[in-house]
C-alpha cells in the first residue's frame, strides 16, 4: 500500500474544530464531504455541540466510537500539536491540516510546526498542510472531498496537485466548465511533510490518471523532485506552470509562500526531467483536455479539415509556431478527395470541404487523413452552418475518433445552446474541441511536445577517462584549509588541466627574466597578467597586458606592474595571446539542493544583450550538450554561414561536457566561468576563467 | 446620410433566391430575419412559391409592392448581373450578395463580378459581397440580421468587421458567450465594393460603437486603409488581427480570398496608424470585454488586490511582460489600510486581503486604491470562498466600478452556476470578469497600450532644406531611359549626396594614374570597386579590392582588375577606407500601393541571426525613427555599454529620416539598400549602398 492512501482513500474522516456557523471551513468541509457523496462515517469533533449538518458531533477525537483514517484540523494553530497528539493515540493514519499561521507568519509558527511534525512521526502519521486546501478523490468507492473550495468535479482521467490553492482552484474550475472531470486533486500549502514530489509519484502509480497537471512556485528539494518527476513523466504526461517569470512576480511569489523561487532554474528543471512546460494557466488546461481525451500522437504532422477558411489560416500559423507542420497530401488521397468532395472544395491541407458539406464530406476527409501516412495528427475547424445537418457531421467526427492513432483536436464554432445535440455528440465522442483556431492548435502542440519528450534519446554521461579528479581536489582542499574562496590563475588552469578542457598555454614568472623565458617558451604574442592574492580585479588596477610581442616589451611590462601595484611577492602569469575566434561562455552556478546549472552561449554582446544562452542541470549528457550547442540563436555562426566556415562543433559538445563531470565532481565550487572560450576550426580555448568556492 | 446605411438601417428587405428549403441559405436568412425581430417588411423573392415562413414571396424583385432598400442575392452567379439590374430598377440602395463563385473562382467568375458591378454603379447601388455573410445591426430600432450565421447578439458597444466569415463567426460567438453583446457586423467577402475601410469609418461615425474589431488578411488599398484608420484609431480604439505570420499561413491566406497578404506588412501598417495589433484570436476577444465595459486609463500603473496568493503571482507576470508597473504603495494608503484589513492580510501591492476578507475589507481596499496617485488601473483576483458572504463583496466591487475612471479589471474565480447571483451582480456593475489571471492581465494590458496609442506623439516629418530632389530626378530619369533597373555606384553615391546623407568620400578614375590621384586626394587606405555596368556582383568576381595603402598598390590593383575583368572601358570607383564602426543597416521597399517600407537595425550576422531590425512606413517622422532606433534589441551598443562609448543617436535618428525623405520624394525606387552604415561616436557614414528601381 502506498503510503499516501489514507489521504486519497479513506475509510472515515473526522473533523477537529467542526463547526455549526454556516460561514465557516469547519462547516464548510463537512457539508462538502456530505455534498459530494463521501462513502464512509463523517465524525464531527467539537466540545460544544451535539450536531452538525445532522451528524453526530463528539467532544474529542478520542470519544470517536469507531476507527478514524483521516482527520482534518482546523482549529486555531497553538492547539494544533495536542490534537495531533490525541490522532496519534486514536490511531489516525493521516491528517490534513487547514490551519494557516505556522512556518509562515515567522518562528513562531515554525515551533508549533515542528511540534505538531514530531508528534505525528512518533505515531507515524503523514500530515498534509498546513495552510491548505487538502484533497480531492473523484473515484466512486470514495468520492472524498477533503477540501473547503467549491468546484465538485465529475469522475475523470487528469490529476492536479497545485502549490497555491487559489491556483489549483482556477484549475480545477477549468475542468469543470469544461466538463472534463478530475481524477484526484491536492493543495498541500506548506508542505511540512507530504511534499508535491510524493504526490506526483502517488499519481504516477494511479492506472486511472492519464496526466498529471502541477502548479510549484518552489522546491524544497529538487533532487526529490527531479528523480520522482523523471521517472513519472516517462509513464504519463506532466504539464507544469511556475510562476515568478518576472523579477516582481519572483518578489512577490517569494512572500507567498515560504522556499526558494527562481523561475528560470525552474524551467530547466522541468526540460530537464520530461516535465510539460507552460507559462500560461489556460494553454496547459487546453492541453489537459487534449491529454485527457486524445491518444499521444506519433509525430508533428498535421492534417487539417476545414470548413471555414479563415480559421485554418490562424491554425496553421500557431501550429507552425509551435514546430508542427503541415505537408502536403498524397496524390493517392487527393485522387480519392476529387471523387468524394464538394466541386468547389479545395483539395489540399487544409482540405477545405467548404461550408456546405454535409457528412459524407467529412467521412470521406477523416478516413483520407487516417490512412495518409505523412499525417500523425487531425486538426479540424468545424462550424456548424444553419444549413447542414451537423448532428450527422459530428457522428462522423465520433466514428473517426473510435480507436483513432492519431489524435484529433477540434476548433468547434458555435452556439453550444442551439447546437446542443450536435455538441454532446461530439463530447461523448471524446473530441477535445476548442474555441478558438489558436487554443486547439496549441493543445495539438503540446501533445506533440510530448511525444518527442516521451521519444527522447536521454545520452550518455560520458565519464572522460583522461580526467583527474585528485588534481582539482587537493586544490580546493589547499583553497579551503587558506580559507579562500577565489582560486587563483594557477590554480583555475591546472583544475581545467586535469578535465583536459583546452586552454591556451601558460606559465608561472616571478621575475622579468622568468617572465622572459616564459614567454620565449610560448611563443609571442603573450598576455602577462599579474598574478597575486592581493589582486582582484586585475584589469581596473592595469594587472593585465596584451598582445606583448617581444622580449623587451616583456621586461617592460613587467617592470610596470611591479611599479604600479607595489606588491612584494608579485608574480606574473604568462599566457599564449590568442587570435580571435568566434567568441563563447561557458558557465556553472551551484544552485542549493540542486546541483550545479550550467549556462552556454554567445560570449561578448551576445549575451548581454540578447541573452542567447541556454541552461541546463549537471551532470550533462552527450544529447544534452549538444541540444545545448544546436539551439542557440546563433547557432548559424557555429555551423558556418555565409562563406565563413563555423566552428569545431563536436569539440564544444565535449567542452560542455568535460565541465560537467568537472564541477560534479567537486561539488565545493560555486563558480566557474569560462569567458571568452575562442572556438576555431579545428580547436577551442578557454581564454580566461575563474573559479569560486 | 452616411452611404452605408442602407446596410445597417435597412427600412424593407427583399431575398432574392428566398427558399422553403429549410437547410438552405435562401431560408435561413429569412429565419434569422423574423428570428432577430427585423423591424421592417421582408420581402422573400421566388417565382415558384407563394409564401416563404408565413411571409408573402413575389416572382420578381420589380413586383414587390412597397419600397425595398435592402436585398440579399443568394442565386447562383450567372444571375446575379441580371437580378442588380432588376434592383436597380426598383430602386434598391444597397444590396449584400452572398453567393461565392465570382473573382475568387479564376476569369469567368471575375467577368461576372466586373458585370454586376457595372450595372450596381450605373444605378448608385453600393455592394457587399459576394461570397459573404453580410451584416447584422443590434440598434432596436433596426434588428436587422442580414446574415445566414447563428449567433444572435444582444445590444452592445462593439462593433466587427471581419474578412473571413469564419473568424467573424468565431468572434461574434465569443461576445455573445461573454454575454456582452454587440453593436454592428460586417463580413464582406470578396469586398467587390463596400471595403473594409468604409465599414471602419461608419463604425467611427457610430456613436454606441465604443471600440472597432477588425479581422483583415489582405488590403486592396492600403493607402485608403491607412488614412481612415488613423482618423478613426484616435477616436476609438480599433482592434485587429491578421494573419499569415508563417510562410504556410499566409500561403494558405493568399488561397483563401485573392489580396495581397503579408503579415509583416500589415502588423508595421496596423502600428503606423494607430491599431491595437493582436496575435491571438482570444486575447483580442478579451480586450475588447474591457473596452466594452471600462475606460480607458490614464497610464500603466496597476494596483492590485487580491484574497489569493498564487494568481496575483501569475497576474504579475503577466503584467510586468506587458510593460505594465506594479509600484509600492504610499505610507499614507499603508496606514489606512492597516486599520482596514484583517490581521493576517498582507498590505502591500499586491494587496492580499486573505480569503476570509469579507465586504468591508474589499471596500476598504478599493477605496484606498481609487485614492492612491500611484495607481492607474485596478486588478483584482477575487476567489469566492464558501466561507465568506461573496453577494457583499461584489456590491463593493459594483460600487466602485461607478464612475470609475481607472478601469477595474477581475480574475473571478468561482463556479458561475452556485454563484449566480454574484456573478450576476458583478456584470450589471460592469466588471469585466476573466476565469484566468493571465487573461484579465492581458486585457487590462491593452487598455494601457490603447492608452499609449491615444496620447502618442506624432512628431514631424522633416523635409530638409539641405536635400536636393532635383539631382535624384534627373539621375533617375537617365537610368530609366536607358532602361538601367540598377544604378551605377556614381549614381547612387549621387543621390545619398543630394540628401545629404554622409557617405565615405568617393572618386571616380578610369586608369591607374587617375586612380592614385583620387586616392591621395581621398587619403589613404582607400577601397577600389570595378565600375561597369557589366560586372554587377563586384565581389564575386574580384571587382572589389580592401585596404589598398599606398600608390603602388593602387596601380597593382587596377593592373589586375583591368586583366581579370578584360572589359574595355573598365572604370574605377575609389572610395575612402572607413575604419571599423558599429554596423547597422537601413533599407527601403515598394510596397505596391502602400510606398515604402523602411527597415532599420543591426547589420552583419545581427540582421540575418537576431532579426534585430525595425520596419515602419514612409514618410516616417522624427518620433517615428526615433522610436525604430530606441527600440531595437541592440540599442545598449546605440547607447554605449560596459565601458563603450557608444554611438550619435541623433544622426542615426536623422538618417532614417533622410532616407524617408529620398524615397519619398522618388517613388520609382523600388528597393535602397544601405549596408553596412558605419555609426561612431561622432559621425555616422553610408559604407556601401544600392538602388534598385
Amino acid at each position: 500500500m502506498n503510503n499516501l492512501n489514507a489521504f486519497f482513500e479513506p475509510k472515515s474522516i473526522a473533523l477537529i474544530g467542526a463547526s455549526t456557523k454556516e460561514l465557516s471551513i469547519g462547516n464548510v468541509i463537512i457539508k462538502n464531504l456530505l455534498h459530494y457523496g463521501f462513502t464512509g462515517p463523517i465524525y464531527p469533533i467539537n466540545p460544544k455541540v451535539d450536531e452538525i449538518r445532522g451528524l453526530k458531533a463528539y467532544p474529542s477525537i478520542i470519544d470517536v466510537p469507531g476507527e478514524v483514517e483521516l482527520a482534518h484540523i482546523v482549529i486555531p494553530p497553538p492547539f494544533v500539536p495536542e490534537e495531533v497528539e490525541n490522532c496519534g493515540k486514536k490511531g489516525v493514519k493521516a491528517i490534513i491540516i487547514n490551519t494557516a499561521g505556522f512556518k509562515e507568519m515567522g518562528a513562531e509558527g515554525q515551533a508549533l510546526e515542528d511540534d505538531f511534525l514530531a508528534r505525528a512521526k512518533k505515531y507515524g502519521i503523514r500530515i498534509i498542510g498546513p495552510n491548505c486546501q487538502g484533497t480531492i478523490n473523484s473515484d466512486p468507492k470514495y468520492k472524498a472531498y477533503c477540501n473547503f473550495t467549491f468546484t465538485f468535479p465529475e469522475e475523470g482521467y487528469i490529476s492536479v496537485v497545485a502549490q497555491s490553492g487559489g491556483v489549483g482552484a482556477v484549475i480545477m474550475q477549468a475542468f469543470y466548465d469544461w466538463g472534463i472531470g478530475m481524477r484526484m486533486y491536492t493543495s498541500n500549502g506548506n508542505a511540512s511533510d507530504v511534499s508535491i514530489p510524493e504526490v506526483i509519484r502517488h499519481y504516477g502509480n494511479d492506472e486511472n490518471t492519464r496526466a498529471i497537471v502541477l502548479y510549484v512556485e518552489s522546491l524544497t528539494d529538487p533532487k526529490e523532485f527531479m528523480d520522482i518527476a523523471l521517472e513519472v513523466s516517462a509513464k504519463k504526461p506532466i504539464l507544469a506552470m511556475t510562476a515568478g517569470r518576472t523579477d516582481k512576480g519572483a518578489e512577490a511569489s517569494r512572500s507567498h509562500i515560504g522556499g526558494l523561487a527562481g523561475s528560470i532554474s525552474m524551467e530547466v528543471i522541468f526540460k530537464k526531467v520530461g516535465i510539460l512546460s507552460f507559462t500560461n494557466l489556460e494553454d496547459l488546461c487546453n492541453a489537459a483536455v487534449a491529454f485527457a481525451y486524445q491518444p499521444i500522437p506519433h509525430g508533428k504532422r498535421v492534417g487539417i479539415i476545414t470548413n471555414t477558411g479563415g480559421p485554418s489560416v490562424i491554425a496553421i500559423d500557431e501550429l507552425v509556431s509551435n514546430g508542427l507542420e503541415v505537408p502536403p497530401l498524397s496524390e493517392k488521397a487527393k485522387a480519392i478527395l476529387k471523387t468524394t468532395m464538394l466541386e468547389s472544395a479545395s483539395i489540399n491541407n487544409p482540405l477545405d470541404v467548404v461550408a456546405t458539406a454535409g457528412a459524407s464530406h467529412f467521412k470521406s476527409a477523416f478516413e483520407v487523413m487516417m490512412n495518409e501516412e505523412n499525417v500523425d495528427n487531425i486538426y479540424v475547424n468545424f462550424v456548424t452552418p444553419p444549413f447542414v445537418d451537423c448532428e450527422s457531421v459530428a457522428r462522423e467526427f465520433a466514428e473517426a475518433a473510435k480507436n483513432t492513432k492519431k489524435p484529433i483536436v477540434c476548433n468547434y464554432m458555435t452556439d453550444k445552446q442551439k447546437w446542443h445535440a450536435t455538441s454532446k455528440i461530439l463530447k461523448d465522442g471524446s473530441i477535445p474541441c476548442f474555441d478558438f483556431a489558436e487554443t486547439a492548435a496549441k493543445a495539438l502542440a503540446a501533445m506533440v511536445r510530448y511525444n518527442d519528450i516521451r521519444s527522447r534519446k536521454k545520452g550518455e554521461i560520458k565519464q572522460f577517462i583522461d580526467s583527474d579528479k585528485n588534481i582539482s581536489k587537493i586544490i580546493i582542499e589547499k583553497a579551503k584549509a587558506a580559507k579562500r574562496e577565489v582560486l587563483t590563475a594557477n590554480e583555475v588552469y591546472s583544475i581545467l588541466g586535469a578535465y583536459s578542457i583546452p586552454v591556451s598555454e601558460w606559465r608561472n614568472a616571478s621575475k622579468a627574466e622568468e617572465a622572459v623565458e616564459a614567454a620565449t617558451k610560448i611563443g609571442f604574442p603573450v598576455v602577462i597578467k599579474a598574478d597575486s592574492e592581493k589582486v582582484i580585479h586585475k584589469s581596473d588596477v592595469g594587472g593585465v597586458a596584451l598582445n606583448i610581442a617581444n622580449e623587451d616589451q616583456v621586461i617592460q611590462t613587467v617592470k610596470e606592474m611591479q611599479e604600479k601595484l607595489k606588491i612584494d611577492d608579485l608574480k606574473f602569469f604568462i599566457q599564449k595571446q590568442q587570435p580571435k575566434g568566434l567568441e563563447l561562455i561557458i558557465g556553472a552556478k551551484k544552485e542549493e539542493g540542486l546541483g550545479h546549472l550550467i549556462m552556454f552561449g554567445m560570449g561578448g554582446v551576445f549575451v548581454e544583450i540578447f541573452k542567447d544562452v541556454k541552461f541546463n542541470i549537471a551532470p550533462i549528457s552527450d544529447v544534452e550538450a549538444q541540444e545545448m550547442v544546436e539551439t542557440i540563436k546563433a547557432v548559424k555562426l557555429i555551423d558556418g554561414y555565409r562563406g565563413n566556415k563555423g566552428v569545431n562543433k563536436k569539440l564544444l559538445i565535449e567542452l560542455i561536457q568535460r565541465v560537467s563531470k568537472l564541477v560534479s565532481d567537486n561539488p565545493e565550487i560555486k563558480e566557474l566561468d569560462i569567458n571568452p572560450v575562442f572556438a576555431f576550426e579545428d580547436r577551442v580555448c578557454a581564454v580566461d576563467a575563474r573559479i569560486i568556492l
